[in-house]
């Protein structure tokens, strides 16, 4: 496995593939990887030849009150991870790689996807995503780029813009992995500790309970809604973001369920902020 | 040579040609092709085994109050144009094609090259071109693309997004070709009446002047600017948007006149927006 720098270098490698006639699948991470990431490493090593994998905290989606300074790092630690799970190079680019002197070109939305939930309280995060995805898929010009639900409104944006840029490229989708009791898995898990930890499951708690009432045959939004609250708000070191019933492809809020639907949650556990969901088909 | 209106039909053929190893060259156009187009179609007819120009009036690059609607359409012209000087396919898609329902991704410039000039009057203009520039490349995979300099701007911000998005494509830009008395080609002169066309003379004159002033040795902008202006100004159906002196890559003002520099207006020609440059490198 090989570990580049530079986006000439990771060019050269993925042009040397396409030479030998090898499909491609890319993992688009901010590294500090978590059995999650590790499982989509897994997915694109089963469906393509060969593996790359991008490990870059990416500066502008994160707002200027956020995390970015503090969002763990551990290159070593995601190199053994990638290893493992069958990738073949990483891409760890420097800042001033993917964001030059002069840089000023950004893709965003008008509407759409990136509205509401994450949309809402992070109001530049989406055109970041967005920017540096966009730039990802044409560095390496995979045949598929792979991406984890737990992120559903981001894997909506991404797969907005790719068909709204007619970007050749085909987007996975990945189920979220937890950990044993329920939890999310999330880099930012580490920020949590012993009683923000225990607290953090009232997300997964207030989801399974709104899933249930669906399943149920509940079809008022509100009553899902306030069912994954109650779980929530029960729990003092929980602060709600947004707790919200939506299409999983437009990200609109429904009005009655039926058909496809998500229900996600964003709540802030002490000062970190975790999101979850799950989707019904 | 064929034309296509659909997406999927220019990908089919384009991917054919790729298979052949042959090299594809793009002009992007909006139609009503004069000898300007025509210098560009036969560059990529020199430089590529295959020419795909696109014939499309793109919507998203006009202001509200813009020419969109009477914007001049002839595709059967077009499509001789196309034949004689070397292009292999024509990609011609109505709106609904390029631009489908929920269709909500842009791409903009937070500063750069779109700032002032044609940036300052037309705010829309450049996120439009973007845009479209970005899906056609995307769908045309080209190893060139041909642009005019007349549009000096749209040029520069091209080579801009190209760079900062990191798309693989040699971008080419092209000198202006003008009739025979000076004025610079453009779709747009057919909005010109008699006195209007006479009357238009006055951008092409008024840059000679400016030209003539820095290969003497000027090298303060407001004096060439001045002189520009002086031929403009004498012209009684002209009205200036603006006349700068700018670095052609940034297309930031420049305070001293020393090393490349691109000299260009915009010009009303009663309700004809028209605009004119020179480079001197």
């Amino acid at each position: 496995m090989k570990l580049f720098k530079k986006i000439d270098e990771v060019r050269r490698q993925v042009e040397e593939w396409r030479a030998e006639g090898l499909t491609v699948g890319l993992v688009p991470t901010m590294g500090y990887l978590h059995e999650g990431h590790a499982s989509l490493i897994r997915a694109a090593a089963r469906e393509n030849d060969r593996v790359a994998v991008s490990v870059f905290v990416n500066p502008t989606q994160f707002g200027p009150t956020e995390d970015l300074a503090r969002y763990p790092r551990d290159i070593e630690r995601d190199k053994a991870v990638c290893a493992a799970n069958g990738a073949h190079l990483i891409f760890n680019p420097e800042p001033e790689e993917m964001y030059p002197g002069g840089f000023c070109c950004y893709i965003d939305m008008s509407d759409g996807p990136k509205e509401g939930l994450c949309g809402a309280s992070r109001p530049v995060h989406f055109s970041g995503v967005c920017t540096v995805v966009a730039k990802l898929l044409n560095i390496v010009l995979p045949d598929r780029a792979y991406f984890g639900q737990k992120d559903a409104q981001q894997l909506a944006v991404v797969r907005r813009m790719v068909s709204d840029l007619n970007i050749t490229v085909e987007i996975v989708g990945c189920p979220i992995v937890r950990e044993e009791d329920g939890l999310a898995m999330s880099s930012r898990n580490r920020y949590l500790n012993g009683d923000e930890r225990r607290a953090a499951l009232c997300l997964s708690r207030g989801l399974e309970a709104g899933r249930l009432l669906i399943e149920a045959g509940e079809t008022a939004p509100e009553a899902v809604i306030a069912a994954v609250r109650g779980h929530i708000e029960a729990e003092p070191l929980a602060r709600i973001d947004y707790t919200a019933v939506v299409h999983p492809g437009t990200v609109r809020p429904q009005s009655v369920i039926e058909g496809p639907v998500m229900c996600a949650v964003a709540v802030y556990i002490g000062a970190t902020r975790l999101i979850d969901n799950f989707i019904i088909e």
